[in-house]
């Protein structure tokens, strides 16, 4: 059988029967954003791992080494940041061709440098060797929170509202608009969306310690494939609302001009890292305090109902949109 | 400039300059078999991530998935032994063709599973990707120990002995034989110890719980380059005596067929994953004790003299060696 057959999801579900029975000081292992290990009285720490790999998640022509560098890191402080927790410290595996420019690889470190820096974490190991083809990045991030104030996949209940920080689809328009115009302007809002996104690591703290989210995700495959996430994991159904969905204005104004369906990118589009959690409707007031703290918009654009696991998208008239294909999957 | 002219260590030099200030909760970052970070009273996590990709680290058609498995956490597992530490959670992450076969990446993590439960390890997330060419297998590892019985890299004084466990040179000679036998039998015992080496976790603890060593690695790159981590993180000098070195019947027996001067894969070749470490003179037969108590043979190979960063090879008429090449160095 080839992996292929599998699927990503699939595998891990595999991967997950090999492992041992958990420790006591295990909270969350393999299944959420971050590994939760119990680590002092009311803290826990927080692990996660993320590989970048060119040609799959990168293309060296697209951008520099130092946003690329800095988006390595964003990718694993959104994880950290859709628990609710605190960046600590992180370690790079980096594998790299021996012909590689030197400049590359000092740039890559410093823009992962300059993102640590912003967030007070620190580079604390790793490992480097040698490839035949392309350059990859894995990235293990730790972060902390008070054990009490993690926020899971699991957890959203009936009537909650669903909100989303920032807007969507932007960045996979912006990997549209590079592809087409073969690396273009890095100016542009989208393609620096796609390129350099900014990990929501402020609300995402603010919103554990408030302890007013009952799941919470990051996008990173896409809005609908990550709902879908909590759905499963909370076992419930949603219904999200076109209308609803924060869409930047260069969304508006240059969808069509790369993408068949307006929607599209918005619903299915990955790497948006903005963090997608539910709350329950009497905090919707102290949900626009935080927001408005910590200068990050965020928009409800639906809510939790209907049938587990079901995900209702509709239009502006209430009709029931079909979703056909939901964001990237590996394999 | 090009990587291959920079160098690994080089590399890691610079690397470290781009992180920010460390905080006061790290002990140790980058310059030792993996990272500590203090946990909670008297308790610090150590951390260590490695590499393992094909093409260079291993060739699928000399191992089967299972014990490719086994070695990845292996390598792993003995940077945390090197610190004595005891091991406790693992992240793996995979890259892999769609094209590979899908009993291979779950024997894979069969055999992974297979060693962690062993050492009471425990998977606790990871990433998966797809690959263009070849599989990549990257894992972190977290232990934990008694912050002061943590043993560093730096520490060894001159008058202490330089002890190894197990043999060495054996990996490093059953490599040169599964290449000139294109993959003969896994019975041969040089062979397993290259395909399935057995980290030392149990004596690593020991050690580090009486708290006798002044300094410790785990021997990846090969004796010589190992030891001279230590030399350099300790300022120190060595001499030791190529008549002392543990040298297995198979590599006696067998070693002139494959290798071209006699003593060279066990100064410089590399993967035995053995404990280097020194102690105090005065602390000798505590080490037999533990030796004994944990079944792990040790030997006393030579000890710290001489000039800072200067390793003497002394033959059996105490003439010194000079050392060409010294295990192997990525880039």
């Amino acid at each position: 059988m080839q992996l292929k057959q599998i699927g990503e999801f699939k595998l891990i579900d595999i991967i997950s029967n090999y492992t041992a029975r958990p420790p006591a000081s295990l909270i969350k292992g393999i299944g959420d954003d971050a590994a939760v290990v119990s680590e002092e009285a009311g803290q826990c720490l927080l692990l996660t791992t993320d590989i970048l790999k060119e040609s799959i998640h990168f293309n060296r022509h697209y951008t520099s080494p130092y946003l690329l560098g800095k988006k390595c890191l964003a990718v694993s402080l959104s994880d950290i940041a859709a628990m609710g927790g605190t960046p600590l410290y992180y370690l790079v595996s980096l594998s790299a061709p021996s012909s590689a420019s030197f400049e590359f690889i000092r740039n890559l470190y410093r823009g992962m440098g300059r993102l640590a820096k912003q967030f007070n974490t620190f580079l604390i190991g790793g490992d480097t060797t040698s490839s035949r083809n392309g350059i990859s990045i894995t990235i293990t991030l730790l972060g902390k929170a008070k054990k009490d104030s993690v926020i899971y996949r699991h957890g959203a209940e009936n009537g909650d509202l669903i909100y989303v920080t920032g807007s969507v689809g932007d960045s996979s328009l912006g990997w549209l608009m590079l592809k087409k115009n073969r690396g273009s302007s890095r100016k542009n809002s989208l393609i620096r969306k796609h390129l350099a996104p900014s990990p929501r690591v402020e609300i995402g703290i603010e919103i554990a310690r408030s302890n007013i989210a009952t799941s919470m995700i990051d996008i990173s495959d896409g809005l609908a494939a990550d709902l879908r996430h909590i759905l499963k994991q909370s076992r419930v159904g949603a219904a999200i609302s076109l209308a609803c969905l924060p869409l930047s204005l260069s969304y508006k104004k240059y969808c069509l001009d790369y993408s068949k369906e307006f929607y599209y990118q918005a619903l299915c589009g990955g790497e948006d890292y903005e963090l997608l959690f539910t709350i329950n409707p009497k905090n919707r007031s102290k949900i626009r305090k935080l927001a408005k703290q910590t200068k990050t918009p965020v928009t409800c654009i639906g809510e939790i109902t209907g049938v587990p696991s079901e995900l209702l998208v509709l239009d502006s008239s209430g009709r029931e949109l079909v979703l056909k294909k939901e964001g990237y999957k590996h394999f």
